[in-house]
């Protein structure tokens, strides 16, 4: 990635977040997003990735999941994604992601929420995009799981990040698949192609 | 959606297609692709999707995991998730997805491949855009899974679209993932959320 672009994190997290009943919990970690968001990350060069969630047990399941594909077996087995997930962290709550990134950049992170539903003072994609390639600040959008973001986490937000719209009312995106919108509409070139650099061979590409 | 948008289908193939040691194989289904990608086609409007395997028993287990959730406890528990899969069909072959599309339109679909290597046909996403948009044909857009389609479906393709790239050489998304920047790129605007119907109502949202 350039040097020139954005300094965009990513953060998902598993608490604070709503369940159905629009009660504030913890959600499960689910580790196949963590491989998505890891791919996704690495295909956008977003500068760090976190995954947050207060229970101890998870964060033990992620660590282990993520050190069996960075160290183990998976390492061997599919390089690439080891690449996708070797920088990914994995911390108790919102506070870490801010003061790990404090620690990195020097400077304190302005939050970006997302969230299916709209609210009045939401930012368009082509604003926010202009924002965050100006360059001068650094920047952690945060995913939710569950129901979304509790408030307690939408109202330290700098921007609101407007709901994603297909052509259809309907808007009930997988995070990760919303996630890949997101980062593409933020920081992508559709017809980039001609300006990057070939993939490395065809053997190493896996969809699943 | 309006009766102005693009007629484009979209089918997920498991056969025919690449493994690692790059022989033709069927995958195995991805229970949790059905659910991504329907909610992804159901939110961009796409005109029909399909699920395509040759193993009668993947095409039975589909059938057993969408008549849960559009007929059975799942569709009272979510119904935004039997909205998300009560048009979705699972059929034995391509050929089969073509003839559906021809009794439904009348006409045959113009094919489109898709594929995380470049090939010197490819077209862009712009350009493809302006076609698709142009509304006098029907188009199917295939998804592979493994280590991508076959050169037999490939070569029976109209267009090539060109692999997703981001800020890096990195192009190893997910088939969920690099769905929704494909349909996003092909379909989207991007600020599209002020001419649009509001959601139903914030609790009906889940994001996992």
């Amino acid at each position: 990635m350039s040097s020139d672009s954005p300094r965009l994190f990513v953060a998902l997290l598993h608490f604070p977040v709503y369940n159905k009943a629009r009660e504030i919990v913890a959600t499960s970690l689910t580790t196949l997003n963590l491989h998505d968001l890891g791919r996704l990350t690495v295909t956008y060069g977003v500068s760090g990735c976190y995954v947050v969630t207060p229970l101890q047990r998870q964060r033990e399941l992620a660590h282990q999941m993520i050190a069996h594909w960075t160290q183990g077996y998976g390492a061997t087995y599919n390089p690439t994604r080891a690449e996708a997930l070797q920088d990914m962290q994995v911390v108790e709550h919102l506070e870490a992601v801010e003061q790990a990134i404090v620690q990195r950049c020097g400077v304190a992170p302005k939050m970006i929420a997302t969230d299916a539903r709209p609210f009045p003072q939401c930012i368009s994609y082509m604003a926010l995009r202009q924002i965050i390639w100006q360059q001068c600040e650094v920047f952690l959008l945060l995913l939710g799981t569950g129901w979304g973001l509790a408030e307690e986490v939408m109202t330290r937000c700098e921007y609101i990040l407007a709901p994603i719209y297909g052509l259809t009312p309907y808007n009930h995106l997988p995070v990760r698949v919303a996630a890949g919108i997101m980062l593409d509409r933020l920081l992508g070139h559709p017809d980039a192609e001609a300006c990057l650099s070939p993939v490395r061979t065809s053997h190493e590409k896996g969809t699943e």
